[in-house]
């Protein structure tokens, strides 16, 4: 048997330096691991044979189960709890900058969330979200969401063991508060059952930092300005023409365009791949090493150009992460909201926008010269027809003015589960009664209500919000290039697009986990906290353009 | 800090099903780390960006770390020691079948070679091996055998090193007599350097079980019956016309012929993939997930056939191991002679013979319908000019007459160097004078002669025999199969390459390692030791026929 050398007492002569080292020798190893894991999953979704899946599963397993051990590890405690102690005992900023304080900020949190949750329960959630997602795959088959309603049952009673685990062990300190406050404005003991504050814990894994209040009166804005718009629209009852893009687009052209759109944004493919996969995701192993992936669908030209973009907006995140802190969780992306702010950024201000179009559309022309009715076509005509506005069941579908009520509303209903304001059974009765309000749309099957998304069956309550945060900060940080970047859209509109992927290297990529949130980089960066005002602003004036309001 | 609970005296009171459990749970363990090491290198020469190289290299390296401290855990060798003490007091065939008990033996190997090395010694090797590669790259580049000289004499001293430590460790107890045997007839004593039996430690960690005497029989056989057939061919002067494979033919066209006559063969693409890299291999994790690599030149028909057929017998054996087994020692390859045996068995026995071609050269016409010279061929006539002998200095380029010269050659100089028969200064005139008598070639560039293999850079000595050990055993197999199989090369000739395939699914890829060495497997199946004189009977009576000596 050998025990380790090192304990706490033995940290103690050492210096902060010699600390931070050894942390940082330890944590460097964990990012190797997770990139590991990055290609495994990569490899499973675009390139592994079918028959290999259990033994992937199997190995995959192992792979956490080392991860976990070195996650947890008695040095790493005692480490940070040296550097913890040095913390509160010393001024470190002489011997540690703002990026390495970061890491030990990131790491203890990273400990800590490891470490607090009881192995029994981390089992049990991982047992439960296998059988739940086989029972939402059947009830969304069969539309029938009492099947699936036991498994969501038992998702809302485990998500709350954890966060009280979590709220005990210090996590999340002002969801802590918030339940004090209720449970005492309620006449609660400690033993009552009252779960105000939980879905702030829940949050704060997705996007770390952001406070659920915030959240609650930009989706309020959001609502009361977004309604009526969307309202007006389809009062309106008028499309544009799109018709020359709803043909047949070959499969190997539409790829030579995507990819050459791709490294026109500036993903770099010496340190990356672009592939095809199911669900479009970013995934890999490292800053040189990120793998995407799209997908094509031979009469639905828009959905292949959409996902590459947004994808290749991910990818720049990834490539451009801080290389000089590179694999340790200083580089990493500050969170959901962020990362989707940059896929969103590219996709929306940009690829949605007339400048990207006044420089693409000659060349999508050029490469689907068959395509006569596409010729003579004007960039204005064409973003009218790439911008239709069309209210849907399905989010994931829907158009970027509709998408954030799809968020809303699961917003409202999963934070109202959690804190126990409504019960699992009356889910689809929300549903549809928000989707009428919001939408002006009756939702007749529960397919196309609330068992279309996979997220509740994974134990992902909390992770709806961050999609429509990511536009919100996309908006705010594009307002503010462009106030920054002289005659930026000029440059788009000639196809100089690195003039923005290196603006945001430098604001937001390279600034990786540095701050604590993203309202903070916003913040820091803009002057402002992340504020709907400029999102309504930017969806009101370009759709009552769009549709002659 | 936390001490692992279990010792060697808790496991005194466990059974021995109990302790061979905990044995195969870590054993699996240890497999599946080695799966995602195998697709982490298959990822590397198909898949990676090349900016991703370093990065990569940290990964492995954590990876290699963690498989290494699981590899020699204290718990695992107290494990085996209690299990290796039940053997010594108890009859264990009762609780454990065969298959059992080759896991215990090989577990113990393993342990035994993973822990007898000091890690001063091992990180030495890596870091020889890394600076030796640069060198020899360079060396070759520039022809110049004495700059590439120093590496190789530390490669020789570092092996005798790790030699030593595997000798006093009970590694290769046999060597170890050999030693002993030599240094009393020299009258030397155990302090007198004596480096003989120590090529026969080397060739156990290739070949495991397969003895140094039985091999240099083999090869003195060889040598004395293929020199002269050679040098008949030679003397004859005449070449098949093959001037209707020379041409070029289209990679798109080609990829397509050699993935259908892989599937012909029997790979399962659903349990395996085949791609494209720089030098073709097989790798992967799995029986369920086997990866091989072939690659096409335009103008080189036959080596990319050659390359996907070669590759497809590794894949096959791979595919093919023992499911029940999965994930422990006892189900992988035997030794890396006998995975070359199903390679070349595949290449040579049944690609380079007419049964193959009288199916598929219909196929090869139709799917290269453009090449009009080739659609007038016989099968007699692209027999002839598939195997085509010609000596040349190359290894890697040579016709399966004249590549065991190569082998031979090796072996001779590598071990006369390792046991102290030879110096290194001398390796450039020894292999001129074994071309010139083995090949009847005059070496006029080291390029050309010992700087052409990485082997020598990369600690790999003892590695060579397996390619020639493997054309032996492929055709002493292939031979018996065609005795218990009725009408085998009819099945052939008809495409129902099934058959063959399921017959070494069963007498070969399924036993894995239960047996101890190459020779034992063939022993047990044809009731011969491995035997050259069926190997040089194939070789003579076919390039009699086929160049009418």
């Amino acid at each position: 048997m050998t025990i380790p050398a090192t304990t706490a007492t033995d940290f103690r002569s050492e210096s902060v330096r010699s600390l931070y080292d050894q942390l940082i020798l330890h944590l460097k190893g964990l990012s190797h691991l997770k990139g590991i894991n990055g290609i495994l999953r990569w490899d499973q979704e675009v390139m592994m044979p079918k028959k290999a899946a259990a033994a992937r599963a199997a190995q995959l397993s192992t792979l956490a189960g080392l991860t976990h051990e070195k996650k947890t590890s008695p040095i790493l405690g005692a480490l940070l709890d040296e550097l913890e102690y040095r913390i509160t005992t010393e001024d470190l900023s002489p011997a540690l900058n703002p990026y390495e304080l970061a890491n030990i900020r990131l790491a203890r949190k990273d400990y800590q969330e490891e470490t607090l949750l009881p192995t029994e329960l981390v089992k049990n959630i991982a047992a439960l979200n296998s059988k739940a997602v086989v029972a939402w795959v059947e009830a969304r088959k069969e539309s029938e969401f009492s099947k699936f309603a036991p498994f969501l049952e038992d998702q809302v009673k485990i998500l709350r063991q954890k966060v009280a685990y979590k709220m005990k062990g210090g996590v999340c300190e002002d969801a802590r508060l918030i339940n004090q406050k209720a449970r005492a404005s309620l006449g609660l003991s400690d033993e009552d059952a009252c779960y105000k504050g939980y879905y702030q814990v829940l949050l704060d894994s997705f996007e770390p930092g952001f406070k659920d209040d915030h959240l609650q009166a930009l989706f309020s804005d959001l609502k009361e300005h977004l309604v009526p718009l969307i309202a007006k629209i389809r009062e309106k009852n008028f499309q544009h023409d799109n018709s020359y893009i709803e043909g047949d687009f070959d499969i190997k052209r539409q790829t030579e365009f995507t990819h050459s759109i791709s490294k026109l944004i500036g993903f770099d493919t010496d340190a990356g791949r672009l592939d095809i996969s199911t669900h479009p995701f970013t995934g890999g192993a490292h800053p040189t090493d990120v793998r995407m992936t799209t997908r094509y669908i031979i009469n639905k030209l828009k959905e292949g150009i959409t996902a590459t973009v947004h994808e290749t907006g991910h990818s720049l995140y990834e490539q451009g992460r801080n290389r000089e802190y590179v694999d340790t969780p200083v580089s990493r992306a500050l969170s959901l909201g962020v990362h989707e702010s940059q896929s969103l950024l590219w996709e929306r201000m940009v690829m949605l926008n007339k400048p990207f179009w006044t420089y693409t559309l000659p060349l999508l022309k050029e490469q689907f010269a068959e395509h006569e009715s596409l010729q003579s076509i004007t960039v204005d005509q064409f973003y009218n027809a790439f911008n239709r506005v069309q209210s849907g069941f399905i989010r994931f579908e829907s158009d970027e003015l509709t998408y954030p009520m799809h968020i809303i509303l699961r917003y409202e209903i999963e934070k109202a589960l959690i804190e126990g304001d409504i019960e699992v059974a009356d889910v689809p009765a929300h549903w549809s009664a928000k989707v009428k309000e919001y939408l002006g749309l009756e939702v007749t099957e529960d397919r196309l209500g609330c068992l279309q998304d996979i997220h509740w069956s994974s134990s992902a309550i909390g992770y709806f919000p961050t999609y429509t945060l990511g536009s919100i900060y996309a908006v705010q940080i594009y307002t503010h290039a462009k106030e920054k970047i002289p005659d930026l859209e000029e440059h788009l509109a000639r196809g100089e697009f690195h003039v923005l992927k290196e603006w945001l290297n430098k604001n937001v990529h390279e600034q990786g986990s540095l701050r604590e949130s993203g309202d903070d980089l916003v913040f820091d960066l803009t002057g402002k906290h992340l504020d709907s005002s400029l999102y309504v602003k930017y969806l009101t004036d370009k759709y009552t353009a769009i549709y002659g309001l």
